[in-house]
């Protein structure tokens, strides 16, 4: 079997050069290649160079701008820094932001960037770490389309709401959790459709709203929040502050904007930053080091903490690089060679 | 069978004089009578006059102190409020960090209030509610004692650590929820002992680490997080951001410094509160009709808000007034005559 190893920064050039020659600017492409490429190398397949197509896709369809240049909307004098992605993918509009919202956070205690306009295909752990990157904790949440009933209910109305946090640790990789308020991720239905599998009962009503198993019948119905009525509480929480909230799309809202589930949603996006440094002064204890016992005695019973997997992949490709079969390199050819003609 | 009907002011200051009685000082008094009568009131008899007995055992035992006055430790010209409980009961120091959080929160759009060093018995929604009132909502977060296990692990190591979130709305009570990142309440757990029932399977560990449904060896061992590895990162985000990032004791430290889970503990919290104003300035939408849209759209569809239920009682009983039973009134009787000599 042909393989090829790159390092990070040579798949993301490779990606930019793609998101270049398919119409999208220097900004656009180099902040959403990089988070491709973290994706690729953090070995979360499901948002590596898997999610170029889809961007090539939103793009084609003419839902987002592939030629956006984000601005800060209103950074104010307060807490809250506004940046307006002007309609392209969010990634480079956050990036835009951060300085701003990490010096705010430093000198304030806490403070929020609100992300409005901009269409999400990401994860939200690269944010999440850019902001620990700063010594700051971070909570990051943004709706997605109404594909999730609320508990209680059959028929979708929220989206799969991720819910991110992440806490600075000063000799390794920083705390990061990220997961969907849904009881899975929307690709998980697809896998299980795919390989043919039923899913595990609880998952998702069928478009009458009659619970399923059937992954075809989940993808036309509504999935179910994760625990029950505390996840479905969490993921109307998400709706509320980081789309109501900051007059911004809700998931009903953005699918209607959309009008499909096979393209990446436009909605806003809340990241809030919080110094220990300022939350804990003049208390006892160092915080960084107080943290550090608890994840030792998490870990001291035979837990893991989250992400962790995808660190050691990490660790793996800066070290070895970043292993692509033949058959993603002549996916990735054809995609540079053929740009957005490639897609369907 | 007898009955007494009260008001809810009645009821509270019956429960002040017990707790005055029983050495609590004016603002101990009125601000842990306020939220017992409250839980009275909205039919959360887990959090009504069943309380005063353990409110009354901590103080006995001298793990809290009834003559706190708590003080504003730090207002700072950010965005944290610190108020120090004063080794007192948490609900007077929110109440007193109250107004500069709700003002602080409206002049930078989101604020956040400290509370340390101080005892918790109550539910947090009184305390979600009390920063809707302001037009604002409210995040709010707290350690408990060390019960839980970390998902993957066995042994008692996080709190029930509740998560609370508030949205408010113009014309009838806000949307709250208020829920234990445990999969199920430890009070839960006692009434399945009480009732000799089993605890439904997941629920819980014994003290070797092996699943149990045994109320009594769940209550030795240790309760699982709910939705699995998902409630137990935001049982460990609660620990940080809650307890290690504000200087305060995390769940382990709390039983450590109580030494029993027959007490209430001993820790910090913390309140974030957002100004939905300050945050939808100059964006399309009024939030808060925009919220009712959202709120009418899950019922719609046949599920319902959280806390309905307690609304529900809680407009009964100010058309009605609260009812007590003959064996609660003596009860109260009781108290207030024998003071902190009524507890064994």
């Amino acid at each position: 079997m042909s393989i090829t190893i790159l390092t990070a920064t040579e798949l993301q050039s490779r990606i930019e050069a793609i998101l270049a020659g398919a119409g999208m600017n220097a900004v656009q492409s180099a902040a959403v290649a990089g988070v491709i490429a973290a994706g690729e190398r953090d070995a979360c397949k499901a948002h590596g160079i898997y999610r170029i197509e889809g961007v090539l896709r939103t793009l084609k369809a003419g839902k987002v701008r592939g030629d956006a240049i984000p601005a800060i909307a209103d950074a104010g004098t307060g807490a809250i820094i506004r940046v307006d992605g002007q309609n392209g993918f969010s990634v480079p509009a956050f990036e835009l932001g951060l300085p701003l919202l990490a010096e705010r956070a430093k000198a304030l205690g806490l403070a929020a960037m609100v992300v409005n306009d901009c269409t999400h295909f990401s994860a939200l752990w690269p944010e999440v770490e850019a902001v620990t990157d700063n010594g700051l904790a971070a909570l990051v949440m943004c709706p997605s389309y109404a594909t999730v009933a609320p508990w209680g209910g059959s028929k979708p109305l929220f989206g799969t709401n991720p819910f991110a946090f992440g806490w600075p640790r000063q000799q390794t990789e920083p705390y990061v959790f990220d997961f969907a308020t849904s009881v899975a991720a929307r690709g998980e239905i697809e896998l299980h459709r795919r390989a043919g599998k039923p899913l595990p009962p609880g998952w998702a009503f069928d478009s009458e709203g009659e619970p399923t198993t059937s992954p075809e019948a989940a993808l036309a119905g509504a999935m179910l929040p994760f625990g029950g009525h505390k996840g479905s509480a969490l993921s109307t929480m998400i709706e509320l502050l980081a789309g109501v909230m900051i007059g911004d799309l809700t998931s009903t809202g953005a699918l209607e904007a959309l009008g499909t589930t096979t393209l990446s949603p436009a909605h806003g996006e809340l990241v809030i930053a919080l110094s220990p440094e300022r939350f804990s002064a003049g208390r006892p204890g160092d915080p960084f080091a107080r943290a550090e016992m608890l994840f030792e005695a998490i870990e001291g019973q035979g837990a893991r903490l989250p992400s962790q997997r995808r660190f050691a992949a990490r660790r793996k490709a800066e070290a070895d690089g970043i292993i692509l079969s033949k058959a993603e390199m002549q996916q990735l050819d054809r995609l540079l060679e053929l740009g957005l003609a490639a897609i369907d």
